[in-house]
This record gives C-alpha cells, sequence and structure tokens, in this order.
C-alpha cells in the first residue's frame, strides 16, 4: 500500500511528521482530494497542548488537520456533483446517514459523527484525504486554497448566524475577536445586520475588527467589571441593546455581559469555548425571556453559505491570515501558534507537495 | 368617592385590611369586575416575607393579588366582547399600546407593562377593579370562580409550553411539582406530549403531579448528586433524553440536571425562579445545541387557552386549590402559605362580598 | 433464485399475481420483512384505473402496495436498530442519503426517491420485501397488522398536522371525509384542536367521521354553491373562521371554500389530489395574508408520531377498516374498491401466508 | 375651524381640489404633520379610473393619498417618540390597539383598521396630517422628503421579503418589475440573496432593474406560453430553481410560472393584483410541497427596515422617482399616472405650500 506523510500528534505536547497509508476509494460516493492548505484551529493547539478536550482524550497517535482544501484526484463510480481537478473546501465532519439526528437535518448531533482529529478519527494534514462528494464544496477560481481553508471557520460563523437569525437592521454584538468572532461579525453584516459591535482586551485585534464588520469596537480592560461592558456596549448603540449577541471568549465575565447586554427576547448564541461551569445571571436571563443557543459545528448548507459568501466577496478572509508555513514546517507552525497566541489570528499550513 | 375593602401589604411582614377607593371608569374600553376569588401566589407572599423581588421593592402600601376571577358589572361606552354579568378570569398586566414590544406581539416585554400587586400598581384584593375589555376572559358556566382564579398561574403554563413549542409525541420533564410545575406538565400532556416526568423531594407532590398528567415520577434526594438526577431521568424513560424541560424550582441543581438531561438540539425553559446566579455547565449546554429560554408571564392567546383548557377539562385545577380563605381571613390566608408552605399548593380567597 | 408471489398491474385495467424473485439483504443496514397486511390506496386505484398518475405512467409490469406491516425475518450485518421478530410498519419511500433535501431534513422533497408501487420501482405486495432499518417502526404488541398497515396513511395525516403546525385550542376544517380526511381530523384532534369540522358530501362519511375526532359535521350538496359551505362552516363554528383547513378532497368547489374560509392569516394545507388545475380566488387569499402549503408523502418523525398514534389510542384506525381479503383475491380487493367506492374506506390485504 | 386644501375623488373619473378642514390633536399620542411628499399608487389610479377595488367601494368623496412624508409641526401630551420638527415618513394604516390581530402582532390584520385613502377614511393628500407617534418615522438628514414618500411601498416590499424570510445566498425571482417589484427585488438584495432575476414584458423596466438588484433580467413576450418562462428563468439561474418567488405582476401567466419555477419546498409570495380568480396548477404546487403566502400590507418592523435601507443607503429609490408634481397640479399628476402608465416608475406630488 502506498504511503504519504501525515502530521501527528503523538501524545501531549509531541507533534511529528510521520508516514501514513495513502486511503483508497471505497465507497462509490467517496472523493480523494490531494490537501493543499490546512488552517490551524484552536482545538488542535488545545489538543498539542492538554492532550484532549472535554470528554475527547488523544490515547494513540492522531493526524491532526480539519480545516482544509484541496484538489479532487479521483472519484468514486457514483460521484456525479465534482469531478476530476476541481478545487474544493472540505467538511471534516461525516455522520452516519442512518440516524434520526441526520435524517432531520441536524447532522450535526448525529452520535455516530466521524470528525476529522477528533479521537479516534484521523485529520487531513496529510497529501491525500477521502471524503464523500457531498461533504466537499467547489470553490470559485478566484478564491486560493489558503482563502479555501478558511472555508470550515467562515462556516462555524454561518451556523452560528443561521441558528441566531440575524436579519437586516439588526444590532449584533460579537465578545471575542478571535477568528470565530471576527467571521461570526463579518457573516452577521453580509446577513443584513446595520450595527456590529466587537469587544476585545487587544487594541489590536478591534483594529481588525474594522475589516470584519466592525462598525463600532469597544476595548474592554480584563480586571474591570461587567456592567461597565455591558454600559460600554450600550452607550455604542446610542443607547439600545443589542437583537443578537455572539459570545466568541468563553470568558465568564463576557458570557454574564451577553445576558444582561442582550435586549429583552433577544438572542444570545454560545460560540466560543472556555470554563465547563461559569456563574449565570439566571433570574435576569429569564425576566428579559431572552432565547439562548448552544451552537455546535455546522449542517447542511452552512459550507455553501460559506463558500459563496467568499465567491461573492462579501467575506474577505484574508486578513485572516497572519501566517503561512509549508507541510514540512508543520511542527513550527503549531509551536508558532502556542508561542505567539496574541498575535496570531490564522495560520496556515500549505502542502504537502 | 365610594369605597372598598382592599388587602394591602403595608410593609415587610405586615399586611392588614383597609379602604381604598372604588375605581370609575374612564377609558370606554375598561370593565368593572366585582373579584369573586383570588389565589396566592409565590410572588405575593415573598413580598410579604422580604419586602422586594429583585428590582420591585414595596416602598409604600400595595394592595395584593393578581389570580383573580369575578363577574363585571360596568362596561365602559366601547366594550363589545364583554357585558354585565359576564363571569371572567383577568389577566392583571396591562402593557402600554404604543410600544415596539406590544405592537410586535410580544407585550408581556413592554417596558410601560402595569403589574397588578407589583409596585407601584395595586392589585385586585379589593371588590371591584378596572381591566381592559380584552384582558378579560368569559368561563364556561361550569367553571368555578375560585377554578377561575387560577386561570393567571396555568396561563403561565400555557406561555412555557408554547416557548418550548411542546407537540405530540415528545417527551417532557418538569423539575419542581409546585403549583406551576404541576400546571406546566398538565398543559403538555393536553398539548399532546407522550410522557410528562415529575421530579420533586416530596413524595407528596409527586403523588399529587399524578392528577396533572405525570406518566412517570422521580423522588429526588436534596443532597445527592446531580448526575444521579439525570440518571434517574434518563432511566425513568427507557433511556431516551427528554425532548422539552421546564425548570420550575429554580434549585442550581435541578438547572444543572436540565441541561444535561435534556436530548441534543433539545428546549429548556426556565419558569421557576430561585438565585439570581447559578452554576451552569456552559460546555455541556452549548456542545448538545440546546436551546434554553425565558420565561416572563404571558401574552397574547395564551389566557385564551388557559380558559380552553378547564372549559374542555383537559386540564383540572380543583387538585391544586388545597385551601379557601373568605375575604376577611386574607392575613390568615397568608400567613397560612408562610406557615404551612410544604403543604400549600394553592391558596384560594374568596369575595369579599 | 428463490421466488414469491406478487400482486402486479400488468397494464392499465390488468391486475394479476405472478412470480418474482425474492431479494437478497445486500446493504448491511437493510431488513428483509415478511409482509402481513397491506392497505389499498387511492392511487394504487388509480394507476389500475388510469394506468398513470400526473407524470408516472405504468410503462412495465408493477408490483402493487406501499401500506404494509409485516415481521422482520432477517437483518443485514450493521442492523441495530430492530432485530429478527419484530412487529414493523414499513416506510415505503427510501431517499438518497447525499442529496442536499435529505440532508437538510425534507427527504420527502429527494429527486432520487425511491418509492414502492411508483414506476419503476416495485411494490409491497409480496411475501418478503426489504427496507433499510431506519424506515421500518416497531408496532406495539396490542396493534394489529391491519392497523399496522394503516400506519402509512396516518403518517400522510401526521405530515399535514406537522406542516400546519395544528396546536391546542385551534378550530380546524376538514374538507372531504375520505380515509386522508378522516385521520388528518383524528390527528388534528390529538394535536390538541378544541374543534374539528368535516364536511362531506355523503352524510354516512361524516357519521363516520364521529369516530374520528369531528366535534361537528356539515353535509354539502355538490350542485350547491361554494359560498354556502363557507357559511355553514363559520355558522358551525359560532361565527368563527378556522384556524387549520385541511383540503382532502381535490374538488374545485372546496378548495375554494377553504380559501374563503380559513381565518386571515390562517393556514390551509393542500392534501387531496384532483384535477390539475383549479379555479383560484388568488384576491381574497392574498388579502387574508393566508399561507397555503402543498404537502408531499412524509419526513423524519411521521411514521414515529403515528405509530405513537396507534399505541397510545389516540387515534384508533379499526373503524377505518372497511373490508379485508386474503392475498390470494388481491384482484377481486382492487376490483372491489372499484366498484364500491362510496362504501370502501380502507380495504386491506392480509398475508400472503 | 380652520381649513385646508385636500386632493379629493369625488366619483369615478373625477379628481379636484376642495377644501377639508384642518384636524386637531386629540388623542394624546397623536402628531400633527405638514405633508411635504406624496406619492401616487396604482391602487389610487384604480380608484380614479374604476371607483372601487374589490370590496372597498367610493361612495363618497374620499381625500386621496397614501404614501407620505412630512415634519412633524405638534405632538400630544404623551408624545415621547418624535418632536416638533422632525422629518418623517408616515404608515398610513391604524390599527384597533383592541384586536386580536394587533395584540398577537398581526395588525395588518387587524378588521378594524382605519387606512388612509381606503373608504371611508381619508387620505394624506392635504396640508396637515394626524397620526399616532408609533407610525411616523424619522428620516435621516440626508434622504429627501420624495425618497421618504417612497418609505410605504417600500415597506411593502420589505414585508413581503420577511414574509419570504429571504436569506442569504438565495436565488430569488421577481415576476413583475414594476414600482413593487423593483423595490422587492432590491430588498431581496439588501437581504442577501446571491441572485435576483426579474421578469418583466418591457425591456424599459427590465433595465431600471439593474439599478434595483437585478442580477438578471429575463423578457417576457406576453403571447407566449409560461413553460417558456419557466425554461428562461431557470436557464438564467444556470439550471436551478429560485428558493423565493414574488410575484409582482397579478398576472394569471406569472402566477402559474411562480409555481413551477419555485423550487422543491420553496416559497412564492403573491405581492401583485391581478385578476380575482386565476387558473391555479395545485398539483403541482402541492407535490413540490411549496408554500404559498398571501401578503397585505405591512405590520411592525417593516417601516423601521425601510427608513433604515434607505438611510445605510442599501437601496436607492430615486431612480423609481419619474416625475414630480406640485400639489396644485395634482390632478394632473393623476392624469399623467393613467395616460403614460408604460413610462411612469413613481410620480409625486410635493407640498401643498
Amino acid at each position: 500500500m502506498a504511503s504519504q506523510e501525515a502530521v501527528v500528534l503523538e501524545k501531549k505536547e509531541l507533534i511529528q511528521i510521520e508516514s501514513r497509508p495513502i486511503p483508497e476509494i471505497k465507497n462509490p460516493h467517496d472523493v480523494k482530494i490531494q490537501i493543499k492548505a490546512t488552517g490551524i484551529c484552536g482545538s488542535d493547539v488545545h489538543y498539542f497542548t492538554q492532550g484532549s478536550i472535554g470528554d475527547f482524550v488523544v490515547k494513540s497517535p492522531l493526524v491532526l488537520g480539519h480545516e482544509s482544501a484541496g484538489v479532487v484526484v479521483e472519484v468514486g463510480d457514483a460521484v456525479s456533483s465534482v469531478k476530476v481537478g476541481d478545487r474544493v473546501a472540505v467538511e471534516p465532519g461525516v455522520p452516519s446517514r442512518y440516524s434520526k439526528e441526520t435524517m432531520s437535518g441536524h447532522y450535526n448531533l448525529c452520535p455516530h459523527m466521524a470528525f476529522a482529529a477528533t479521537p479516534p478519527y484521523d485529520g487531513t494534514l496529510v497529501k491525500y484525504y477521502l471524503s464523500p462528494e457531498d461533504f466537499v464544496y467547489k470553490l470559485a477560481d478566484h478564491i486560493s486554497f489558503e482563502e479555501g481553508a478558511v472555508v470550515e471557520p467562515l462556516s462555524v460563523a454561518v451556523h452560528a448566524n443561521r441558528l441566531a437569525n440575524t436579519a437586516f437592521g439588526q444590532a449584533v454584538l460579537v465578545l471575542g475577536a478571535g477568528p470565530v468572532g471576527l467571521l461570526a461579525g463579518a457573516v452577521a453584516k453580509a446577513f443584513g445586520a446595520t450595527d456590529v459591535v466587537f469587544v476585545d482586551i487587544f487594541e489590536s485585534k478591534l483594529e481588525k475588527a474594522k475589516q470584519f464588520g466592525a462598525t463600532r469596537t469597544v476595548l474592554f480592560k480584563p480586571d474591570s467589571d461587567e456592567n461597565d461592558l455591558v454600559s460600554l456596549v450600550t452607550k455604542s448603540l446610542g443607547g439600545l441593546h443589542p437583537d443578537v449577541v455572539f459570545e466568541c471568549s468563553g470568558a465568564e465575565k463576557c458570557i454574564r455581559a451577553a445576558v444582561k447586554s442582550v435586549k429583552r427576547g433577544g438572542t444570545f448564541v454560545q460560540v466560543g469555548m472556555g470554563k465547563d461551569n461559569i456563574n449565570f445571571p439566571i433570574n435576569e436571563f429569564s425576566q428579559k425571556e431572552a432565547t439562548f443557543k448552544g451552537c455546535f459545528r455546522y449542517y447542511e448548507g452552512d459550507f455553501d453559505d460559506a463558500v459563496k459568501l467568499l465567491s461573492t466577496g462579501k467575506v474577505n478572509v484574508k486578513p485572516l491570515i497572519t501566517k503561512v508555513f509549508p507541510f514540512e514546517q508543520a511542527v513550527e507552525a503549531y509551536k508558532h501558534n502556542v508561542e505567539h497566541a496574541k498575535d496570531v489570528t490564522k495560520t496556515i499550513i500549505t502542502g504537502p507537495q
């Protein structure tokens, strides 16, 4: 069996490039993609530094990577929607086709999901990767593979906005201007939001937010009070409260500020991840009859919207990409993300050749 | 100006019967109701023992009562929907007719709401009370005024179920078998739920729940672990997770158990009130992409459904009424509620004559 | 290859029993069912008498039958949800697992649907039939196979009610008291409708409707005016207009009466099929801002609800079954349906042995 | 009582300027507006040439005009949301504040609606006009009164798009490029539609559509077949079917083409008005499980979105305005609309001074 190189997390704090078999198409609906670019996600870094995320524990070597784009190099006999040579973004989680969740349109909640780079499923940081034809999405000619690798986090942002029913004319608050926060705000703008207020603790991130739909920005000092943050947000909106809040920081103070700032009857989506438990102002939440939604990955239509946002220029992800490494330097790329966390927005690994 | 007797909370821990003017109809859409029965709500008792609820503080004497039924004795010139002699339940909160919240169908969130027995608005524990014609609801002939007084908490239960979109075939979990929990479960059953599991710490309340739609009951020992509760609930449902959870206890352990027991993609409505802040398992909530909804009072259609639930016999509220006091003994009625909290479900004050 | 007998429509007006191969399990998610009872649907009769339905034309011999229940006699290697010996209802249409429609939860609209007894796909009137495990539904022990065969039309009625969002307290109008109309009304009642008005041109069908949730019935003389029908319906509701209308007759006058009787902002679902084109009162429809929904087969959850409606006794389908024929007399069964159309509600074919 | 000039439809085909009393504020929530610009609507012209629209018949002289903008010149004692000097657009229909429709958020369906220039309610073509404060909407400084007069038809377009849930990435078809069609397409674009296909029988109107969001246009020859139109639309979308269709022509062929072109499970909104009855392809509609929505005026939030669309520049209505007449030439303005129907998009009457 032919082999290829793969970026493997051996165990906590040890990543190396190893040999893995090149997969062969068995399911006639599968396609083989030559991976051209892969983004590094915060979850990859978390596995690298901690060895686990929640219940997912790295017990044996795991190929990393789940934000990828590439070229279709082979297709199964039943494939009709893509062809060899198509440039595509890859949706990295494939559900069972037989679960009630999948058949009712919520495949992101399928208990039998096989998700790239989530134990025990290997990821996309290889040369050749298999995917069902309906989990790859054609990229427009003018979109680079590096941009294509950002389709995955962009799809998370689309999903959050679809859950929130972001609509024309709304005021949207984004707490946390990391990659997903930036994209959530940019998508909100593209979906018609009139005001998009970003909050972060770094001025540099707020500066970047101006390229991602920000109509206003609020600098929040970590040691100040959550009520101060609520006041600053309300003030930035001329006394109004946001219709929709995307909490993309995972920070307790921000989650509390989300509850306290959202309008009566408004919606607040938890996109970020932080501590497992936080102190939650439940009576205030309940009395304003707010709706709070969990947000997990993506489902049908999210990747479609993401590639359309790119191809129409409604969202420009180029400013998100702060550094690009070749495949051979994948280990350095991960270390860079750990060591320069504040300056990194999105690191891309290209190739392998 | 003619006067009438009123049950007045003077200040924390002091209720007495005093004289108040009989109101006159000024708005041509108003009707005058002779109050015949009024339920005691937990919030009344809270004002009595604490002098405040959240931001609402009793600063001057307040007429109590907001769960009332009576007879229409006079109508304004423009009234067309009810007539003198009609037996009605009273919806006790009247919003501004000019707010965006009201005009968009969410009058429960109107910032200019005038709600009976909520400072500074006097309540219904008087002989004659004014209401707009569209905030009174005709009772069927076979429904007593005592039952009519329960239309208000029943409307809260209807509202919670409408927020949850309770539908045929669902499994519903009710945490806390107090008056609103019992009614929430009974309404869920009437809305088509196939399984209604009640949880409480008292066996006597679970016994009562069997008259309010319970298909299964789970006794929870207060000092046991929330995860044990989750296991008991899941076991009671043959391994399934509830589609909808109504948290009617306000207890932190129950709120946590609600998050942990609701199915992936399920809905969890906070109906009860307890501590202002609780420790919330936010990552588990988010990863199962649950929806959490605050729940505040009621809006258009809730009282209509409540009177239909009574008139069709789909919900029988008689077992809810544990004791009836005449108006002259209103002070004793409140004290009874405080002193026999565990045995009280709903106390009704009849009259005044 | 072993063979079995099958009820085959050779061509227009010719049905006969022929030999067909017994299918073998190839997909590991498939199960083999021994068919025990099959209902005759109006569409089968239409193929029999006309040779086509719309674009579906019988060009080569077609095995009939798509309303079936039976026993699981063999399961594929991957099957986990049912086991040999389980008594099940069969969902007769299997979509592609790779279409956008299926993956977004609308598999009834999948363009690659393989539907039993719809050209070119053979039906269920055989001894052994294959189905994916997620398209069979366990029957409770106290439900007979004859009742189980009615799960399919009951699922159509569930689907129509889910599209209409039938809810507690609503007034529902059912136009046409044939099998699907009767079931639509019964499901509406089970979903909480307070009033269910049935309309038909036969007193005998209205009499039967009383066993299917009818709270009122309206006899409509075919030569009378549609406006008279609207008046009779409104009068039967004490002057109100129905919240929801299920049009189950396909008759032009009834469709027009549906538009004219539904309340402002109400919903009207087209369940029946008649002429391809009808004269539609579009301005009245538009000015009352009604919603009109097409209704096609069923999707995830509909069969689940249907088996729950049966097992809980919320819907009793026994009165629907007017005659039962053994498999050997299948040809007579079809002829009976054609010749006694007015007296037939649902004919069941049992077996084969 | 002081008097003012008014544009009055005396009877069919006779409009003249007459004297009417200047209204005085009685309701403390009312404001008095000095009208500065008023658009001519197709319905005005219809009353002018026909004397009636459906059930609305002009039996006595009627002041015309319902698309107006002006300046607040006096406010009632309870008014808090606007002040003297504010430049505003006027929402011309005021519902009862006591109807179930209004209180449930559907005031457009209130049976007690008082709508300007709809018998028996006089219109806005006067100097001073009264409105409740919540039915006037502030215009941004850079928006002219002429543009402000277009807020009313723009709100119709917003309402249609909100009914359709137009969302990012969708393909939208607009049949009929008159004023409301142009605005419906422009709003669809602003709401995120990726493709907006306009159909009309005049090349000049399609040319104009390019300023209102058109990504493609299709010229339809009135004597050609509806199926040809469907083919042209599908071809223009690269073989896809539109997610949403706005039928803004009222023409039977277009309504039929709407049904036939919308995607399976898609939504089709009837915005235009034509014949009372049309030949409707009901089986095709039903089998694709489409949703068809009537569309009537506007409700809470529609005018808010319309003024935001103008102020943010998302919709530019200037190209809509084809001719402006001063108040003294109002009669000529109406005649112009009748005589040059093909060349007119929107005629504005300014003043009176």
